[in-house]
């Protein structure tokens, strides 16, 4: 057992020991908010908006793209689990602007079907086959994450399965201070119709 | 400004003001972890293992599946930033297992095309083309958890772009208890190769 499964099954008895009145909590989200995220490790959702446990359904991906498997949670969220507000939040100092799709292929291409090494030392060696699928994912990178964020706030507005009634709003989260800057492009782009 | 916008703003002022050493990170997961789990509102993936800002990478949709948009963030997890383990975390009293494609598809025909009220009493009216989008949509639902969490690890494990290297570990979160119980299967299935 690694060090870091056996710190967070340890972390997670002591969690479970002061539950406490979480393990009462309905499933609908307390105050019918979804959040679309980044994965980010330095992004706390709840911290940074003051939610609790219960509250809000948060959806995290590289980028906090409104994709359509990010659709398909939203969509969920909101039919079956009656959210009514949604937040898309980019970050400051995101991964997503480091590369693009070139990047990511050639990086896979020239690891996965040889025994070359990868960031850390270890051989990427997989099924043989890594370069050929990478070349038709498309990554969902981008190099302005303002108009990133209006993008992704416009597809979920447009799209069909999205009721008019849902407002969207859209912010950066700025990773160096903590705050919530507004995308006035993007609120303005997901106001409820 | 809605009562949830203005009071998710002013949480995240009193977060910024109080944010200390946050502001310093590096981009990459301290812990080297990425964890795959549900939006659900119930769960607070770094609280329930110990985790804090800018220990792991986490990723979020409905139900914690592994799609194609989950693979793609764990693959720029560990290409790019290099997380090193990886877990699955599904959790009791999930969404997903109290609906299938069919449930998801007639509801969605029977309120996006019409005037009919959405759980709440909204009109759901959009586009007018909801319920064919809807058809073409894969919900990802599962009828037994322990399986699809399974299922989620054996996806990952031999998908081309996920070196063999990486152990993923599944387990599914009590929600009534707090606590991570194992899917011995699932963790079997994920062990590096």
């Amino acid at each position: 057992m690694s060090s870091n499964l056996k710190e967070l099954i340890a972390a997670n008895a002591r969690y479970a020991d002061d539950f406490g009145e979480k393990g009462g909590l309905a499933i609908p989200p307390a105050r019918q908010i979804a959040i679309l995220t980044c994965m980010d490790a330095r992004l706390d959702p709840m911290g940074l908006g003051g939610l609790k446990v219960g509250d809000a359904h948060i959806i995290r991906n590289a980028g906090g793209r409104a994709s359509d498997d990010a659709i398909r949670s939203l969509v969920i969220s909101y039919k079956l689990l009656g959210t009514k507000e949604w937040f898309v939040i980019h970050h400051t100092d995101c991964g997503m602007e480091t590369f693009d799709n070139d990047t990511m292929r050639g990086l896979l291409a020239s690891s996965l079907d040889t025994a070359s090494l990868g960031p850390d030392g270890w051989s990427d060696a997989g099924s043989g086959s890594g370069s050929y699928e990478a070349d038709y994912i498309e990554w969902l990178t981008f190099s302005d994450n303002a108009q990133a964020v209006v993008d992704d706030v416009n597809r979920i507005r447009h799209h069909p399965l999205v009721p008019g009634r849902i407002p969207i709003y859209g912010y950066i989260y700025d990773v160096a201070t903590g705050r919530l800057v507004e995308v006035p492009a993007a609120t303005e782009a997901g106001k409820a119709v």
